[in-house]
């Protein structure tokens, strides 16, 4: 591909089905065979999880940093939550500005803007004036505003068809976390 | 979790959008963090192909094994297509049967069966004959028949709401291949 050709996609993986954040993590992989400099910034999710993901992204040397307290759902300090989002939202800025990477995910940054603890015009604004022309973003996570979408150069819904929980199977380690 | 919690799945990525594959490249980034043993079959796709995920494949040993001869409806000898993916069907057999592995994934498979060159309700007896418990499977590909769904314990379709061929930009490496 000639240098002309090239440019940083704003990819958005939604929808309620699996596959959103699994997804970006396969595009990692993707990218992390090509020698792209990767940066996984995860909100929402608890930073003492120990997901497969994070356990691979350590061998594998990719750069992951967790904000999250927790799933939203279960927070009993809604204000610590909003708190840890937006000190996200800080340090994504700065993975993004630095120019240092090739792909970085924002995982489930969707929440963040469907809840509005960020200001969803400020951050897509801020995007369009900083993000490096030659950087893929990907941000994951149900809900994603339509503002998001219409700056999107991809969007993909993940839907869901069948689940294993509806059949009184549990979550399986290494497969769905 | 306690081992009579565990059940391999049988999952089916498919729809119309992107992510099918690349969804279960991040679940094998995800099972390898974990330490599973991984395998790869790789249908349709062309073995001369050099893949971001074949590349991150050999970086991480994970068995990856390419039986197709490029995109069907680029092929020009369809009895070459149909015996490759016979072929290919005949090595993922060996693979799911031979209970060394934790997660094989057959990737692009749902068109060995939509076209007919394998039988779907022989292939979806063998699998529930021979699959082990708990070997996870996941098959990846558009136009999932009916029956196959059914048989699945996780399905999910991932449908395109936008991409960025419609704007002319081209597929970008290390992020679409």
């Amino acid at each position: 591909m000639n240098k002309q050709n090239k440019k940083g996609l704003l990819i958005v993986n939604t929808g309620d089905g699996k596959g959103k954040s699994t997804a970006a993590f396969g595009t990692i992989l993707r990218a992390w065979g090509r020698g792209f400099r990767i940066c996984v910034v995860q909100f929402i999710k608890a930073e003492t999880g120990q997901w497969g993901e994070i356990k691979a992204a350590k061998k594998l040397g990719i750069e992951w940093i967790t904000t999250g307290d927790g799933f939203t759902w279960t927070s009993k300090d809604m204000d610590e939550t909003i708190a840890r989002a937006r000190h996200g939202w800080e340090i994504a800025k700065e993975k993004i500005a630095s120019g240092n990477y090739d792909l970085i995910v924002l995982d489930e940054f969707t929440y963040t803007l469907a809840y509005n603890w960020l200001d969803t015009t400020e951050v897509l604004d801020w995007l369009r004036l900083h993000r490096p022309s030659e950087l893929h973003l990907i941000i994951t996570g149900r809900s994603a505003p339509e503002a998001l979408i219409a700056q999107a150069d991809l969007v993909t819904e993940m839907a869901l068809v069948k689940h294993p929980y509806e059949q009184g199977i549990v979550a399986q380690a290494g497969i769905e976390f």
